[in-house]
């Protein structure tokens, strides 16, 4: 039997700042540039999370599009909505907040809250030119 | 010879109601909530049909956008455009018309249309926040 | 003093039909087309609603978003989302619910709710390539 | 002569905070909620200039939109983009930075490097749901 | 009675350059830039005519969007699309085809076609960055 | 360790005429139709460029967006914006332009100025309803 991909978008407004403790002033700003501004900048995220299994017969749903929206406020609006991914997301204190890296934390968030018998994907914009897309399964 | 996929976007706005006839009131209503609305909802649906297959070396096209676009508004929007999928609409006699069968049904009606060299995938957007794809070998 | 316009977007689903009872089903059909489907058919309405106020010295706000917000999910959105507006809205038992009617609907509803010192504009997209604007200002 | 109203995008990545310094915690909480966050939060915001005025015979343009351009990226964008506007832009170092006080602090920089002939119009968008429209010419 | 404004979008793909016959190919180029380019360069052109007017009684319609739908494919989807401004529209012949005035002969060709009871307005988009408002009314 | 894809939108207005020097005039007429216009049309074409590979630990980036956004300036932006794609670029010389073919070019122009532990894919939109997606290595 075939299987489906639902999609889910969702959104958060977060503060963020680009560099490495470890790192200097100058080493930073060579490599992260006016994204290591001390003060932090921000962004919309523009979040889409993909559920990909079985079409249940009964509901004709492959998850229900309500759970998966709850859940995904739960655990991720909740979590980083009008926050400095910074300072206020304990995942980031000592991870950079790129957005590869923060789609990688939203999938460790989200995978031991749905069924295993599901393929998750997770697509994150940072702007609207510049976005990531991350599954577990993409050797 | 690599393989390139051409997508068609393409749109119909229709009545449904989510529901099975076989449940009772109180559990149609428990599963389905406010979709399942005797009197009905709606939505505006963005389908994009993608088509992957070999450059034609005569012409550079995959296949013929023009011959696309008709096959879609003949099998697909003049059969759902401006109807109600649980009346009109003979697939959906004893199918619930959720986002993920109207997509396979929609591949259903397309497949047999499009010549077997072709792969086809199915994306349906219920809304700008909800949609599913669907190919049948996403196994 | 100038004015600033804030607008808030919001959305509905809904299915709804356009006819009028006391035409015959002939001029019905010559009128209204396939949207006089009897079985109904439906869309995703997009609504923007536009404040025109001062900014309040204190705030920095012409009006909170957050109570705008809200007042849109209370008025509007908790009245239309997933209804039928022939059947279920009573604005519409006696009115066609052609998107030009449905726009003044809502600012009917709307105005009363919002204090006198401001002007309200109403944008409602029935598709993404048809839409409607009304204020009751607009002589 | 009828004039027309030409309009230029851009957009600018920023963080800010909600708050007055001169009220107690707990007023900024109860007023700006979670906008009020001390370690800010962020947006990208979109930003549309728009320009009135007659069009030049010789040229077929009302403003040259190079012009407009590198006007809209030396005077906004480079000053606001990848900052904190409460902590890096002059402007707001005793504004709340509301979209409204935004877009008025935008319209002040821009209008004296446009010649008096111009009408100009301000839309800044903080999210794509939430978006203010501003001139000084609407009393 | 107040008044409602009804939108209708389309759009037309067309070459062209922008360019004075009666300049030198040096003062061409420096008010033109790449614009300027010999060979031609192309857009989708965005097309949004907007109608104004009191919603007749009968119909709850300010006006057709199917006869407004039609008017626009014959009048300007048929004449422009798939064509060289410069070389196959007669209105360009001695007209530099900037968006401003592709705005304006738009307007005047659908202006006499509509009752002289609606306002008409023309938006036209060159690019998702570039956009001009039109309305012989706006003084 | 698993991989990230990292997308990068940008853009580019271009002039072209599908058609064939060794076809007839009525054969081209046949196959291509209104884009067979011996004067051209033209498009804003929308580009991504997705880049998959391992998340560097030390800076947290797949690849410095910074760098890639540079390099389809210079490589494609450059190269196409504001051209002709039949007269003035040199790999559209003896090969038709559709969007298809396009697609390729700009692959293979890209492919060699990225690192090989990369996987790269093309997402080309001819139009807002018209796109391909091209990676040599789907098979």
């Amino acid at each position: 039997m075939s299987r489906v991909t639902v999609s889910r978008k969702a959104h958060f407004n977060a503060a963020h700042r680009l560099y490495r403790k470890d790192w200097s002033d100058e080493k930073n700003d060579l490599v992260f540039g006016k994204c290591n501004n001390p003060s932090f900048h921000g962004h919309n995220y523009d979040l889409i999370v993909s559920v990909t299994g079985i079409i249940d017969q009964e509901t004709g749903f492959v998850i229900d599009m309500k759970v998966l929206k709850e859940l995904i406020k739960d655990k991720i609006e909740d979590a980083f909505d009008h926050k400095n991914l910074n300072l206020d997301v304990p995942e980031f204190k000592d991870l950079n907040p790129t957005v590869e890296n923060i789609a990688v934390v939203i999938y460790n968030k989200l995978r031991p809250m749905l069924d295993e018998k599901f393929d998750i994907e997770i697509t994150l914009y940072e702007t609207a030119r510049n976005y990531v897309t991350y599954s577990a399964n993409n050797l």
